[in-house]
């Protein structure tokens, strides 16, 4: 593709959400609309024997091809295991904490800047929550859609409040992990079959949930339910997704009451989640582009750091 | 070996806690004495070709060697997929209860019958909690220890409250099963190495989940905690442990308060569960033989049904 330049500003920035899996490139004008965009299988575990820059060499071809351009990376690329490790800031963090603390990659050919991760106190004493990738996802949603409590469903689950542009605080909840172990390493997985998605299964896991007085002793009955042949085997799985997220929600409900909730993400997830919140009595959900939340907010991190004018 | 008649009692019944792993069969005396007992490989799950009526009689040999006894068998050899389905009787559920509901399996050699198992109604209107085997067991302390709170701690643990001889009900925790899956197939076994006991690691779980607010995020703790360098690798393991016996104990105090606990079960993990229930302000704390309830479970039970004299 050849950028049309009666449509695009002048190319100003390449900036990528790089995760365990995900790879998502975005080269912006100077105007903040992006140019274009390309995801590539080069999370870190897919990584093999390339370096983290000849990683990113292999994708600026084409229109990427800018290596005079600076570089913005976000996610896990900033870990211990990334390029290079950008230590977690601690909430409440603003966007002008997070800008004032990006590390330079080590690169002899590229300009390359890495987001550093959240880190806020959790439940108990001592105990921290921790994320990268999402905080950069969040600054997006801010920008673009201003206070709020987002949710951003997934194998480990996050609940964030953003207040006047700063990151609070947030959670995490093993929920999606779980969801998998359970489905295909416990017994809970032994009387599905055939899956599908039934509503009724899955708010009355929700609604369990929300009165839930012992998580090990609820979750068991995804056993008893199917024994007694009360729930059918392609229900099961259902009802075992409600019982999870609404052990999340119900957390979470306690923690902030019932407000407008963002979830941040696409497809089927997104929708249970918006379906276990309105069954669960809120009343203004709305869903939004994880990319989309990556693009905005890796934009806003570059203008506020300066990468950009 | 040869039964020593100036010792025991003649032969009376035989009887067999007979589960999907397990099997133990015991030879009682008419004083209800065990003469002679004997584990075997045939547990549901190992039975490969043979019927119930050979496998058991694979096993009477010398002293064993009785088809003329009546024989009574508790655990999952009454369950749909074991020898005959014994249906579940309801809680509250006295002795007399459960040898008036005994059920024969068919055999032309043997004189079987089979307990019957238990379900008591959870934590939420219309789920059920069960049992096979455990009742026995719990009739057995009864008899010999009167009134209690038991656990019996496992894979599927069971909490029951025994009054005046009648099991009121009972509570189940997929507590065993969630730590193997959660240690061998998720991110949090992930950092475990060289596993060892680690009571500070242990205790700082309980005490966690004991105050717990939310048990997917609370669990998530074991990844943060190492990725932090807070619980050291090998210390890890003791530390899940702890948060999924501290999430049961902490159901428990809700439901009974801080009363008389019997533990019945051998070895390492009835010492974790007298640990973190002494820990947590239980101060009447007993462990007791599961093969030992079983046998006096057995044994009353066929004194109850007039299997004996």
């Amino acid at each position: 593709m050849k950028i049309d330049h009666m449509t695009y500003a002048a190319p100003a920035l390449l900036a990528a959400d790089w995760g365990t899996t995900n790879f998502r490139l975005f080269l912006f004008g100077t105007d903040g609309r992006i140019i274009a965009k390309h995801t590539a299988n080069i999370g870190l575990k897919n990584l093999g024997v390339l370096t983290f820059e000849q990683a990113l060499l292999s994708v600026m071809k084409g229109d990427f091809d800018r290596p005079d351009l600076p570089i913005l990376l976000s996610g896990m690329v900033g870990s211990r295991t990334g390029w290079v490790e950008a230590p977690y800031q601690s909430c409440p963090s603003s966007l002008k904490d997070i800008a004032s603390h990006l590390v330079d990659a080590p690169s002899d050919r590229l300009k390359v800047k890495i987001v550093p991760g959240l880190r806020a106190p959790a439940d108990h004493e001592g105990l921290l929550n921790v994320m990268r990738g999402e905080e950069t996802q969040l600054f997006g949603l801010s920008a673009t859609l201003g206070d709020g409590v987002f949710v951003l469903p997934g194998t480990h689950s996050k609940w964030a409040a953003v207040e006047n542009n700063v990151i609070e605080g947030f959670s995490s909840y093993m929920t999606g992990e779980m969801f998998q172990v359970l489905k295909r390493h416990s017994i809970l997985g032994d009387l599905m079959d055939n899956d599908r998605d039934d509503e009724a299964a899955f708010t009355l896991g929700v609604d369990r949930a929300m009165a839930d007085k012992s998580f090990l002793s609820l979750v068991f009955s995804v056993r008893t339910e199917g024994l007694f042949g009360h729930i059918a085997p392609e229900s099961l799985s259902s009802y075992l997704s409600g019982l999870l997220i609404g052990s999340e929600i119900r957390a979470e409900s306690i923690r902030h009451g019932i407000r407008p909730v963002g979830i941040v993400g696409d497809g089927t997830l997104s929708n249970l989640y918006k379906r276990a919140l309105t069954h669960t009595g809120f009343t203004d959900v709305t869903i939004h582009d994880g990319d989309a939340a990556a693009a905005a907010g890796l934009w806003a991190i570059a203008q506020q750091g300066k990468l950009v004018l």
